[in-house]
């Protein structure tokens, strides 16, 4: 059966890349569809790729997922095809594909992508968007390849896996979690679960003492931006089901200077319905 | 009959929405087309999202809008269905929808999308686009629901407006106009057509005189930049009929440090082919 | 046979225009598929939207190619489609179809865009991608009209040329190159082969001595970034056959202060394995 092809990628809007890997495509296989899940991971953003991707999957159609932020490229890193429970993922061996492939259910084969005969035959090593994933991902949508033919297998646990932190206790029965992503609108989403809060013994309508060094301000845990006044901090679950900080009107990153990777303390110091927490920076 | 599926969005290109968004699309409604309008309106701008859709929808095919500038999301804006003349317009009741509309021919019935049915049964309240306009814009295109399914009724005169500045008399027989929008090529449209200068005795090929406090400069209506000299400002009918300011080769919104919202004056003050347009500021 | 249209243009993404130009052909052609290039060449850069034709056209499905790079738009500059073994060329005569057209095998049919039945009838001279290249090219992907239906049939010798700078002899045997593209990843394309670099004498794994007035590196020539060290510099064909200018890890751009135009003097002044590449700038 065709299935649809969903690339996420670090090539940018500028240049031809994009197109030229939907074209690799659409040459070998012209009936397959193809979605662009975002091309604006930020230049070899392994770690932010990874994310997206992960974020991204259980939305996107089954079929075939290229994944491709590669500031390996060149070297002797892997270039792997997945087979998992919801399809083909294919890209580098660099952790890009390890998150999403293991929140999917994991890969039961792996292969490297060295058959000749479904890579291009082009000059350079340097576009394996275009000269060995794209040919790799349309002939997998387009079932006109089996996975094994595309290489010599591997051992599926030897996926490059990536390291994504965990919360994790910081005495006293607070933690200490840290900014996984800050999107375009300035959300900053955290890596604890409202489950999480609510091990500390904190439930939605409670305050939160957000403090870092030299400043700390007090937000309540709410449903949504809507519970607060326009330009108010709040603590939310988030679309994805993470406790997040964010601005009604504004941006939480500028407002509480916060980046991907700074670290939050959240605890319960006083032992009443009111937490700190406090962002370390990364 | 399948309808293809316009979208336009604030969601920018950095991060995965507008890929999730696409792909909660094709899982419900795989053989239905997706377009993109645009995912670059500047973030939670209801007023350049509108003016740009409804620049955009007469080319569009017939079939499903979805639009989402959405600085509400979160908070007790309705979520609404449009049906119209050209099709369904799905969004934020905030006034995005409200002018591309009126444009063409106005809604006869508007549901609020309330019925969990057709609701993403996800965590968090923050991203509608995914969980609320995309999967009720993927029904209604697919003709797998009626727009009276999605929710309740509501009066179709209720819908949100959205103020569009018109231009005004200014007194001795002048106008006070303003800038609806730059273009990415710094090109400025005014609310203003060919009549209306018309009904000011100004003709294709009159001097105008665009001035502002520290500055003044005389300006030719031309056809178009063709008539003026490279780096040279030129007044002319734009590709939606507006009259607009441009700069051969040049941007005026730089060269005349005129933004969006600025007034224009627009007058005759001496009786004779020459017509003062100032610009006021916003 | 329906054929694909594949777009690139400088019209960005915070506008509309990219999606209208869709709408206009998906009305027109509505099974039609549309593969977009890019749209972030920089605004009116016909010399850069050329190049990135080129490069992109070898990988793109055989049909209409559909290139709007158009600062003379409005001018008497001509509106043309070319027919060439790959298909047709639409857009503007100014220098950016002539290298792409030339590559493929040239053009034995042009024709000026002139029959008003296929251009829509709108207001404004000021966006012909929308009113009459795209849909020149919806028609022509859809056999709904032969090229010689869309204008008078022009003499396919006066294709406007676009000067690309070709590699000169710089005297003791030395070439005088230039830099013709920087990729998003700061990546620099000279106008050499390896076989020019040959003919100098230098083989891969030699030595090349970079320079320019106030500094000076020495580069190895190498198969890839994998050869070089975390963030050191390397020579090395690119995925277009093309000798450029890398960084491992970082950018080229930035590192050895290189720019689109810059010229580079490659010699070998000491008749060892070393040759001296100085940048002179543009």
């Amino acid at each position: 059966m065709r299935v649809p092809i969903s690339i996420l990628t670090d090539f940018g809007y500028d240049d031809e890349f994009v197109g030229v890997v939907h074209g690799v495509i659409a040459r070998i296989a012209p009936s397959v569809r193809v979605l662009d899940i975002t091309h604006g991971i930020a230049r070899g953003d392994i770690h932010g790729g990874a994310m997206a991707l992960t974020r991204a999957v259980q939305f996107m159609p089954d079929g075939v997922f290229l994944a491709v932020v590669d500031p390996g490229v060149g070297t002797d890193r892997r270039a792997i095809a997945a087979r998992t429970p919801i399809g083909h993922f294919v890209g580098p061996d660099n952790g890009l594909l390890a998150p999403a492939v293991a929140m999917v259910g994991g890969a039961d084969l792996i292969v490297s992508l060295e058959d000749e005969r479904f890579r291009l035959p082009v000059s350079g090593a340097t576009f394996d968007g275009r000269d060995v994933f794209g040919p790799a991902a349309a002939v997998l949508a387009d079932e006109q390849a089996d996975i094994a033919d595309l290489g010599p297998v591997l051992d599926p646990d030897s996926i490059t896996p990536l390291l994504i932190p965990l919360a994790e206790p910081a005495g006293n029965g607070a933690i200490k979690a840290s900014v996984l992503w800050v999107d375009t609108y300035g959300n900053a989403q955290l890596n604890v679960s409202a489950e999480d809060l609510n091990s500390l013994g904190l439930e939605m309508g409670d305050d939160v003492l957000v403090g870092a060094s030299m400043r700390e301000t007090t937000i309540s845990w709410q449903v949504s931006f809507g519970s607060v006044d326009e330009g108010q901090p709040v603590v939310h679950v988030d679309s994805h089901g993470q406790i997040a900080l964010a601005v009604r009107g504004g941006r939480a990153d500028e407002h509480l200077e916060i980046s991907v990777g700074d670290s939050v303390i959240i605890g319960r110091p006083d032992g009443g319905n009111r937490i700190d927490l406090t962002i370390v920076g990364s």
